[in-house]
């Protein structure tokens, strides 16, 4: 039978949220720490201080808990190291159990197994035991053993071994972020850079008229316009490569306070050498353990880095949804693939929704920026315990940035396709291509032209043949807007 | 058998997440929109368009989607419709159907129903049709028909009638802030502020040093330190409250740009009735429908006023784990409650975890804040396309506000208890008692008195006595914290 | 001769900014503190403490100053204390003397006395020592005395008597706010929101196209796309007013840690009566002076309601620069009036530059709210220490959005001028009026009206007429814009 | 005479500051621009359009001018566009003239020249025509001809030419923040790594209780404590300078829209050449100049890296701050030097106010880098007009940094002493050693020792001898603080 406080808890679950509870029988099993027994769930490989947490932090519900790419982060973690502490004695029967159980922790297998909330204690302490108590009971299990007894496999004294939360918490964040950069945001980014890059190409002789301050200027090609894009992703890339450098710094050997206490000479960059073999990213140990436990300032660089990518991408969509407004009544100059249906009777109503899901996207990395800045500035002494909140909004800012710019790139960019006649049309309208009459007519009576059609609405050719000027051949061949778009070269 | 695309998206899902996946059969069905043919799952009510957003917006994964209240709102807010409509020519069988399954809707029923994420069009157009599809497929399915065959309650016609998502998702987004605030938000804030006066009385004659600039100070009661945070809570709740007028207006009536095309004079305020009926608050239809569309500066406000309580709870937090600091080497004038094994050797290593949390959700507000404050200025004429973002950003503020001061209070407040000793000690040592000594021995020997015992690392009775000042008895009258804590009677 | 230190002090002035230095001979006089002698310019009035600050602060340079409005707010409080201690015993020839001096204060006539940065002690105590120092100085020139005497004004025991820096600087911080709100910012937002009003009214009956994610949609009035800002900014100037209950409470009297040591019963309550009285604002004494002290959540959430505002301002002023965008490859709806030249041969290049002005305004407050954020949360027990920077950006907040929303109003709103015309043609062009036909043709008829118009760039006029649906007249008398921007009445 | 709108706006100026009024003789001359005549005081280099702008944007007042190291910039870049221009046909004698005039704006000899502030266009370009209206009228007095002529030497056509007011200020930003980059920030930061690096050498032999969550934990040097703090201000030095390379290029020769239209091949590269001889700066000219005009990533990239170090700060001085804290009743393990009076008669009461200086400075720097966020998101086309808002507050960030920083370290850091009974009385009450004697005595009995000594407010030692476990000698042998603070060598 559940005891009150477990059922209490479980029935939040069922009201918060609509997935699958946690509890698949009513059997549970008596775990015990310092503290005393706590009743578990039978089924569960989780112990007795993960079942603390899971009743004194009920924040949030179910979508609050840790990401799932650092609940990964420590499956690599740990079996990094059990490979260790083969190295400082620990007996490798035990060690290839928990290398096994801590796999199962990183591809993913044991994730329902992890149903802490990030609004926990500071230090990610529960997590770090949710994971130490997991895999030592799949070890067990492994090792035909029974679970909830801790032997032959101990939580702490194998699974943790040379470890303490403070380090291996930062040490997964790193872990996380660094894989998450790697295998979701550098593609994603990637992706839209080359999409844009494209567009640049293919668009490279379209003249069109320039806008600044939103109103008509002198022209460029759609393709120069589209350079901007691809160069802020090219920059955007380069800023995020940038911080790899010091995200590939572990922590781990730092143990409790950053001194090494209870490890070993060697330990700490045994363990980053393991971690590398695993993740096949260049991880190194951090060459001051104190800075690495009681700050996150690499956490914060990142997410910086993170903030100035969203700022590019959000003028980028917001170009292109500008530029595509319309059908009729708007700068229309480029139209949008349509990926959902936009109006039942009203052709061309096509939405712009990859460019509003981006710039929502963006705004939740700039906000992300924010807490991650609070958070990383607020430790005391040797320890920053704002850990959870920072990791959990970076991991998010990486996935949601990388997945964007993909989401942006194949449903949206790749499809873009020019209105030529709008864009001519808008090129031929404009009164500022006025400035190509004065060398033939002279300034003032360039300005008389544009003047004349500005007042009577119409086009600068009807304006300078109305005056006549010039005749309609001499306009055709002194009104080059392909003249207009780069400088010129200084004869003396 | 899926469909390639399909297949791929509940790939990822696995990848990604540690749920159920949202097809338990692979058996599908074929639904039609003005886009053609696609494929759904043959088991879900959703149809073509959310099917459609679920593979276009594959964005953040499972943990991203819509929040549950949202939902919830839609279908209070479906159900209002639909008994709005009886008013205005809709059959009544075919009401009552759609009346049954928003309620379904309403109390989490069929939240599995609703897979899309956050980040999708910017007006939560495919979370209305979301809506549409599962509230008249379930309705069909009440009524004996088949799924799928929009017959005879049509998505559209009948569940969305007289609504455009331009203003049911608005209408949406403040049915379910004004919930969840008064649900989960004020009774979290109430109960911490409870805990909180009630501590203040219970140490209302526990003298204390008092400490500025984090220096010794002139004293106060423990008490009087709690009013602060008591005062600090009883404001919040007041901050919170202001908010509610204008979160009670409802766009609703709206429709597409804000004029109320297409739907009746009268619906608008029927409507708002009917939510007000359904939820027991007092939601009224917002004077401006033009503004209630294309702003959201309500949530702006509300979110303001959250961030002004995360201003005050980060506060108290901190003191309250400062205060607790030590056992022996920090502050430690009071003593948090034992939740978790703080060290297996080490009694009194009780980590202030509870504040912790606590401090991490206030980083987290803050940061939503700004997410909120960036989405809210960026509409665009007569809609403002951030709304899925701003939504989910508020009500994860309140949820974790709410959750948050609820834990800290349960978990923590009521139960800390002062170290008297200690208090008592620090009072004792302060050099700052010395001003006491004014009016009995002049400031100059008093300043003597305080010098000699800075310098010497004495106290003040032992330097005063030592300097023949004052005898013991005659310090012990003259030097009184308990006269240092108010101001004094003027006699002139 | 200067001495040393403060020739490098004032080299630095020199160097940094271009405004007149502040010494103007190169005479000192010896000042003395509690840690010795200090040379001061022997033209100023300032004394020891200020000029430790000074040399000590090198921080940011003059434009960092504090704030002129906290400078005059200092004036009044100091008047408003001496007045008060009339009836606590304080000399009334001395009091008078003050009060004179408090009033130069308070006027700005003294402002050049006032050298500290904002970047000092966190409680602001130096500048509360300027001004003791600056007045006492001062009412000892008025009555004859020698300046740096001391004598017959004391800056501590006559001055700053009952008082502390802990809540004379608050209590600045409160009247500065409340001056500047009612003075600067309620009327600025009045003045927008007149203007904005007026708008709506006069462009009533201006048809004009919708538009929804940037794309064309239904139509509705310009009065009624105005009327949306005039709305926002009425409830802005309602956020605005409901934080001054808040703002209007003075912590004078809580002296160094809340308590109110060292001050009279009453004193509190007459001080809050003076400033009222000079003001002519309600002040009333703040019911907890620990609260008062130790947070400043009432700055905070001022902030956060300044915040809501430029969030409601950014939307109005980037819709008028959209909608004024072109002249010719924009929107172009309406023209905005031309205060500078734009460019000398391009007529009607008249750049939204007061919008301009006023987006940078709101950016600058949506920061300054973060950095108040910060601020606010960080204060330690009986004191928070970030009071200069917090009010610094308020009242810099709220002197930038009253200025900008008058600029905005008096130099942009007010000559708003539409195109008909351009209206006009947006309208007719639009495919969305396609709608209007459904009664007369039948959906399907009128969806392909639409879809030819649209995939030849005809309009749907055109396009009616050549499938032969309706005749040109029946066309005119079915589509009407004006029965499309409201509800119609329901007849059952 | 003064023309009303002048005058009134002066007289706003002496409202609002305290400083010399711009004009001095109330004499005005007439100058003429496109939009008709206007006055302008007779005394001043600046011209039409710099006085339009002074009339049309009173905003914020004095204090919200360019910054002066902007102003420098624009001195800078017309120096060096003068020279350039000499290779692209500018009369010599012109250019000299213009090189003169430039270099006193670069020197900062023309300050009071511009009075425009920063809410103006968001291009800038009214600062720009200030920089050319003054160095024009310069020129042309050295040149002995008539100011205001516009006669021999021309604003535009000679000072602006081959330039366009939508690339010199992005040139001028980028000039003005690479200079004080390096001359402000960097030599600040430099400072306080040194000072820091030097207290973890001084104190590397000074025993301590860590203190982790704000409890006691296992001990470490002071040295070790300071050498996080060393390096966080080490890899904020590198953060810092790995965003110059993007500061350096430059968007000169983009003119109007980036195309380059008006100006000759060579001329951006020349300019970047002539900027880099008169800096010393390795300044490039920008390989995409569409980027360089339309968004200023750069910008947020800085001030992200600016957010950073204000975070690593943060930490330092609220540690520093916390273990100065006491003198009796806090933590007390460090002294901080005395610079101002703390209490005249409360010996030891020495306020942490260089931390609290530097604590409210990161909060500027923290809001700031929002404020830059949001402005350097909201650029459309080919124009970011949210310019003079980002430069301000990046060039406001630096020198806030960079002078907090050198302010903290000279007047803190340095001076900082250890309180050497109070770390070593801190070191052995703490309990958290009893781990030492694990080894001697065995777990069970070592934790009793603990309990007891908990309970009964007694040392480790008292307890330990008063059980009779070990001897005094014994226990002093065992407990042995000096082998806590690093790994262990394994031995097989």
């Amino acid at each position: 039978m559940l005891s009150r406080g477990l059922f209490k808890h479980f029935r939040e679950f069922h009201v918060h949220n609509s997935f699958r509870a946690f509890v698949t029988t009513n059997k549970i099993r008596t775990e015990k720490d310092t503290m005393g027994p706590i009743d578990v769930p039978a089924d569960r490989y989780w112990g007795a201080q993960t079942q603390r947490s899971l009743q004194n932090f009920d924040i949030g519900g179910e979508r609050e808990r840790m990401p799932i790419p650092l609940i990964s982060a420590f499956g690599v973690l740990k079996m990094a190291a059990a490979r260790a502490n083969k190295n400082f004695g620990l007996d490798h029967k035990i060690a290839d159990a928990i290398i096994q159980a801590a796999k199962e922790v990183m591809d993913g297998k044991l994730n329902a197994e992890f149903p802490l909330v990030v609004y926990q204690t500071g230090s990610g302490t529960q997590t770090n035991m949710n994971s130490n108590e997991v895999i030592s009971n799949r070890a067990i299990e492994v090792l035909g053993g029974e679970i909830g007894s801790k032997t032959p496999v101990h939580p702490n004294d194998h699974v943790n071994r040379s470890q303490s939360s403070n380090d291996t918490f930062p040490t997964a964040m790193h872990i996380a972020a660094a894989r998450e950069i790697n295998d979701v945001l550098l593609p994603g980014l990637r992706e839209l850079h080359k999409a844009l890059d494209a567009k640049a190409k293919e668009f490279k002789d379209i003249l069109k008229i320039g806008r600044t301050h939103l109103m008509d200027a002198t022209p460029l090609t759609l393709g120069q316009e589209f350079s901007a894009y691809a160069t802020q992703m090219e920059y955007g890339i380069d800023r995020v490569e940038a911080t790899l450098p010091r995200i590939y710094q572990l922590a781990q050997g730092g143990t409790a306070v950053g001194t090494g206490l209870n490890t070993y000479i060697g330990f700490a960059e045994k363990i980053a050498e393991e971690v590398s073999t695993i993740t096949g990213l260049p991880f190194k140990t951090a060459p001051n353990k104190f800075e690495a436990l009681a700050a996150h300032d690499a956490i914060v660089e990142t997410s910086g880095a993170l903030n100035t990518v969203a700022v590019s991408v959000m003028k980028i969509a917001n170009d292109i949804r500008l530029l595509g407004s319309g059908p009729r009544c708007g700068i229309g100059e480029i139209s949008l693939p349509e990926n959902e249906p936009g109006s039942s009777i009203m052709p061309g109503k096509v939405n712009p929704t990859q460019c509003e899901a981006m710039t929502m996207v963006c705004c939740q990395v700039m906000g992300n920026n924010v807490t991650i800045t609070i958070g990383g500035q607020n430790g005391h002494f040797e320890l920053n315990v704002f850990k959870p909140v920072m990791i959990k909004n970076l991991l998010q800012s990486i996935r949601l940035l990388g997945d964007g710019c993909r989401s942006l790139s194949r449903n949206c960019v790749v499809g873009i396709a020019p209105n030529k006649d709008r864009i001519e049309h808008f090129l031929q309208e404009s009164l500022m291509l006025v400035t190509a009459l004065n060398p033939h007519i002279g300034y003032d009576k360039a300005a008389a032209v544009a003047k004349k059609a500005h007042k009577e609405g119409t086009t600068l050719r009807a304006s300078a043949l109305a005056l006549g000027y010039l005749t309609d051949d001499e306009f055709t061949k002194a009104v080059r807007p392909e003249n207009m778009i780069g400088p010129t070269e200084y004869k003396s």
